[in-house]
């Protein structure tokens, strides 16, 4: 079994780490840890875990102990991780991070967008970026993963295809996202609050957010050149779930777009390309870690349009570092991920 | 006062109008009509309504009683009003359409888009499109106005200022709308059912929606030119409200948005340009006969992103109706529409 | 037109006063206060109310230019309005407090529900409770009037009639009452949050909640006599409506209640008793100041089930307190709260 | 691996069976039916499935096929299992009936509640009432197994530790039921929709309910006696979940509620007794096959509320059904139903 420690397990992905650890086969969380709620138990504050973790409480964070583990989750705010990486590395401990801290390459552009200093450049080197259809080999081999955001998963995925294929004008992407509210996380903010989120939808963010940086990142590597891409996030009344409506123009409009996107994912376990014609919902992907895309060229003309829906939570987030886990430990890859969506 | 009747009343927006009816200072409903519900009462129906219309029955269409009123609603689906205008038409009574009968100017593209011959070409001639923020003094000479849809009446108002000022590149538009459930109407249909439309965002008419020809025939009257336009609808989980995000390119990133869509606005009374940086949410337009917009240049680039909310059923349907009525009749604009939005 | 104060505007109860308001032909907002958001617009605050208040600004509270006006809402938490009526009522002016501050006639027993002692016992011989269809004629002679709270409303009003005519067994009466999630208030609270308290139903406070002593106190008044109460409040995931479920057993099963309930309703603007059989939904008073009402006796046996509904905010809070200020000011009782209901 | 049947698999207990079963290490879905959708594959309709039963489309019912199972579950409309039970059962397959066909005892309360003729009286003799905390023993052996409906799962499961006790007033039982809305079924019918159901709580069938007598029944039989039972099921804007709040009079207050209710329940692998003071939510249970119970009497008055959350289509319908499937072919009861709750 591998020993399993969490850092900050308060948050909505940290519940759903324990939710998704309680049915893996080859996984045993030894650790989870809450300044705040040091000496509770996981299942009073988690009611749906009641039966799964009843001897397990949270604590203060102890690099001795995480340090026995095998494999550490960070699910914490933006920092955490930069301060203890680094002595936690030490101990032959493998980090899978769900924060932002080691998602860009580059600390200057990471500082500008998280508004301080980056904490940890000399990782940077190291740090892998966990998309695994992307970096299979190289999570393989790592040390630091760092698990990508909710909208650059579905965003990265849903545009690859096309950008690997060089058929995309890479100056004119567009990806209008809509996200549930556990994206906003279990902080207490009014923005937040049932009253005011439900029964509304909203776009924000629309002069910069900081998940921009990191799908230009991405979608620039798998282009090989600079791409213009212009990202509207909206907050949508629902509790899970990434809706990415992604906009190209492609010049030769002769291109089997279903059966590229059929063959780029052919061999990946959690990537489902729909049939031609399809519209996913994000409830189709409720609670399971799966990315479903639909590609289509309305009217035949030469705007391609990609629908890319996650859970957030899941393939957005816990899921994801978890298939990450399985790559790393060289176990089944959908080993505690094979589980269907919840419908309704 | 002036007599008011309704043809097909039984539907979300039949409800609407005489929701918004009941707070009219001119205008009393003589008649509201439904096959189905003939002798029904509309306050067993609606029970919001009760104490409020009393005495008013569902009856049978009749085209005599119908023509002693002033002005007579169809709340109808498609198909109807062309059958039953025409005659109407002869006794003098003006005509206020809400269904698609009368938006689209020409007869082959209705038929193509909704499957079956025009059934009155001879009125379109006369038909005014009743977006008041364009047709203003066409509307207060009309004796056939088609109402316009709820996507276009939010896309349309979001692109007019940059179409009319001509600044951006026609071929590439992209609207990517969000829209309540209620748009669906009151039809019991699976895909509406709460279960499968709550918690649960996706995608839908991506090949092609009925209201892309309205939109792209408003647009090219504004920008005197035919434009290219990708319409993707989307259903979210929300009984009202349109948001439509709106993607277009400018040439010249010198000119002040701000302005250019406060000045177009300025004497509007259901138009509100928010205040520079904005997030129009959808319930800020709940009930109310508003379209609040925001314009956003995200980083200072050549992208242009306009944010349009609207309820649909108000501003997008009913409402919208009773302005029409309201500048028809020479009455104040605001009449019985005055209210602000129910929040939260 | 009177003159309003409002203090403390900033939460559900605030808003929903303004909203209110806004539509009402004789009163006018002159103050409203806030001592975080001194110099914040109102419509800044609230976009709903864009082109409504415009010129409106929050202030901090001042004794003066609230005693300048003809009545003063206080929209507080429990507390504020003790530390500030005495003072008040020297400048001549009117109260009408939102709050639980002078809902209890006893101040120990105030007291003891609240934590705290209570501020202004020496008011508590003049504070008039302001149920309407209980105590109209005393409104109109008060200085100061406690608004009853949400649950209080919709319970006390369902119980009335069989406890006025003496005809339930008044040891075992029992609420069960579903909340939406605004009678929480708009504060920061993770149970409040749109994940936590969508998609899911739950009881709170079963071992004692504050409206239980305000309920019983209404009940024993209408009774003559003691009552036993069991109250079990729900937390629902919607925003707006309180539906109270009522069970009493009588002795004399061949009493008409319908016949009962209409009679003591007959002359209720804003109590509607539904016709035999109906069961009342919350959506049907949403936004509107109105009771309805159902009465059951299933299958004939001597168990009375009772079916209230309000909107928590109008009925239940700030509509009910308008209701109040018609009366006081012996304007049409239904004044700025003839509006329908909004549905769907 | 046990071979499985399903009759009548396009509704949501249908989908249910299939998510559960998918995840169950000893049981394969061989047969699924449906004469609406014979062709059908089960990833198109559902497509949560996909990657999960690529193969399995819909049949027609053949009692051949289904004979050659090994066990059928009925996932039907009431009426169905009737006029296929005594056949099927001819084949040495056995059945558990997720509808209502042979929940009564009694063929005439069944005909009277139902409105049609009992199809098959002559199997209610050996027909076993699949509540596993009651009937665990009979299960083991039966050929037929009713499942227990979702209002009765979780009102039985709360009252039956005070009947048994002996402790209550068995004349004056009140169950106040809220379920979600997947508790209707998939049928297209207006209350169902998402704009008729969202936003809104009411009470439906108080005069009288289908659940009445199945509850009663399980009731009389725990009592031992006659019981009085007030039922009032209402609708609540949630997919999932069932929250029963059961009031019932005790004369002796000095009882160790808390005591009594762990220790019926203490072996039980499904029922969760909280801690004294918890007030369960139905999403603590969502997707998991609990039910979880607290018990109360506030003010330690002679009151007991015991609040009792189960998921309706789980523990209320396909996860009890996999339950008695795992009991009857001696499995592990928690075999494919170990998993956790979904929350947020």
């Amino acid at each position: 079994m591998i020993k399993v420690g969490i850092v900050g397990g308060t948050g909505y992905t940290g519940v759903e780490l324990l939710r998704l650890l309680a049915q893996h086969p080859e996984a045993h969380v030894e650790i989870i840890t809450s300044r705040s709620e040091d000496g509770v138990s996981v299942a009073e504050m988690y009611p749906n875990l009641r039966g799964h973790y009843d001897n397990l409480r949270f604590s203060v964070p102890d690099v001795q102990k995480l340090g026995a583990c095998d494999v550490v989750f960070f699910a914490t705010p933006h920092g955490v991780a930069h301060s203890m990486a680094a002595e936690l590395l030490l101990t032959g401990v493998k980090i899978i991070d769900l924060s932002a801290d080691f998602r860009l390459r580059d600390p200057q552009e990471w500082s500008k967008w998280y508004n301080q200093p980056h904490g940890a450049p000399e990782l940077l080197a190291e740090a892998v970026y966990g998309l695994p259809e992307v970096n299979r080999e190289a999570i393989k081999l790592a040390r630091l993963i760092a698990v990508p955001g909710c909208y650059p998963t579905a965003t990265q995925l849903g545009f690859l295809p096309l950008l690997e294929a060089g058929i995309a004008d890479t100056a004119h992407l567009i990806a209008d996202c809509k996200s549930g509210v556990s994206g906003a996380g279990r902080g207490a903010n009014v923005p937040s609050l049932f009253c005011e989120a439900t029964e509304s939808m909203k776009a924000y963010g629309v002069a910069g957010h900081r998940h921009l940086p990191e799908i230009r990142q991405g979608l620039q590597l798998a282009a090989g050149q600079p791409v213009g891409l212009t990202f509207v996030p909206h907050l949508t009344p629902m509790i899970r779930g990434i809706h990415s409506s992604l906009y190209a123009t492609v010049a030769d409009t002769s291109i089997d777009l279903q059966a590229l996107f059929e063959a780029r994912y052919a061999d990946e376990p959690f990537v489902d390309v729909m049939p031609a014609g399809s519209h996913p919902e994000t409830r189709s992907v409720r609670g399971a870690n799966v990315c479903r895309i639909a590609v289509h060229r309305p009217q035949g003309g030469d705007k391609v349009v990609v629908l890319s829906v996650i859970d957030n939570l899941v393939k957005g987030a816990s899921g994801q570092a978890v298939q990450n886990m399985n790559i790393l430990f060289n176990l089944d890859e959908r080993a505690g991920l094979a589980h269907p969506a919840m419908m309704p």
